[in-house]
């Protein structure tokens, strides 16, 4: 926890003070073990980053005074669609899309992923928005990604994707194509990535007339927790 | 598993055919599902990688054909030094850096480290033997990395690390520092990557005297397991 996350509703009623109890107390305490009269980074959700100075920190509440004074890093001009990875993974892709600034994620059916995925209690909005919750404080970040769920591949494609890829490089990773992928993209970018085993033939032309080019980081498959910090990395 | 990884005891004295029980085998039974006459990517430990036609599979052993008749991915030109993590993520870090073609590991230990995590079993020859091996049938490689264990950090930096670093790039991932991280780089790399909560002063200081640039990826700060990929992938 790089940064505290702070909503609405932990300010006292002056506005400049709020009143931390739970995960965010615990943290402080156990792990920053702070002390009255430091200074944590911290931000508000959708807002500003700063820094609150601890007034109160004890089993009961970590009381802070916060002056939020600059902007949280800019988002990735990137939109993931992702195949819906297990659950276990889907935490940790999440974690990390949140934390290198990915502001929309689609999480996509697809042949190869297991249809039991998609009854996972990790795809309810609060365990959702927990993940992101945590890459965004590991990142500093504020602003909270949205994700849209598509348990059916091909109605969304034909009827959703044109508008969304419009006007973005549209790419789809996929280690058998035969260009690689573009560093440094100066332009927004949409972003395929498939599930473990690679989205089918049969996927990759839909995604082709949605005007996705295949793009691969090399002969090396990675699993879809390293691909999606790999991809990234090397898109911006 | 994209590649099932062959070592020299599983080869019949005919030296052609093979014969699997255990982890590879039921793999074999359960995900790939493979039928006789089926062809499956295989590779040799160190050696060649090829396919292998199933000539038997059932509850008791997959026998196969051998045919080795390719070079496996050239590995990435980088040595890596990695501030020990915690056990979990190191079990994730490992494979990645396996699965991307990092060939030697140097595990490291620096102020932030838990002292407690180089009590670890996950330190263990074969535990970390294990990783490795997973990380090569991801991404069908077959050259096994080398793991070497440094619990203290200046004897390690003042002794060793400059004939280590020396005739390669040395970075040293920094999220703090002013340079960014090369793109696409032509020389071989020694990267430095901290502990969560990064390097103290001293450390990169220590580094900096063996001629590591401290580097950055943004002002994002990101998990080691994270972190790994995404530095390798913008790196190569």
């Amino acid at each position: 926890m790089n940064l505290i996350l702070l909503f609405e509703e932990d300010f006292l009623p002056d506005g400049r003070q709020v009143r931390l109890t739970g995960r965010r107390l615990e943290h402080v305490r156990t792990v920053h073990r702070a002390k009255t009269g430091d200074e944590l980074t911290v931000g508000l959700l959708g807002g500003r980053i700063g820094s609150g100075r601890v007034l109160r920190l004890d089993k009961e509440a970590l009381e802070m005074e916060v002056a939020l004074d600059r902007d949280p890093p800019p988002p990735l001009p990137l939109t993931l669609l992702l195949a819906l990875p297990r659950p276990k993974v889907l935490r940790r892709t999440l974690q990390t899309a949140a934390s290198m600034g990915v502001k929309r994620i689609v999480l996509l059916n697809a042949y190869r992923v297991e249809k039991s995925y998609w009854q996972s209690p990790m795809l309810g909005e609060e365990a959702l928005r927990e993940q992101l919750v945590l890459g965004l404080e590991q990142a500093r970040d504020t602003a909270l990604p949205e994700i849209e769920l598509r348990p059916r591949f091909k109605p969304f494609v034909e009827d959703e994707l044109p508008a969304l890829a419009g006007g973005t490089r549209a790419l789809v990773a996929h280690p058998a194509a035969a260009g690689p992928c573009p560093r440094a993209s100066e332009e927004p970018v949409t972003l395929a990535i498939g599930p473990e085993g690679g989205f089918i033939p049969y996927e990759v032309e839909k995604l082709s007339e949605c005007g996705f080019a295949p793009v691969t980081l090399g002969e090396r498959i990675l699993r879809v927790e390293a691909a999606v910090p790999a991809l990234l990395s090397r898109l911006f």
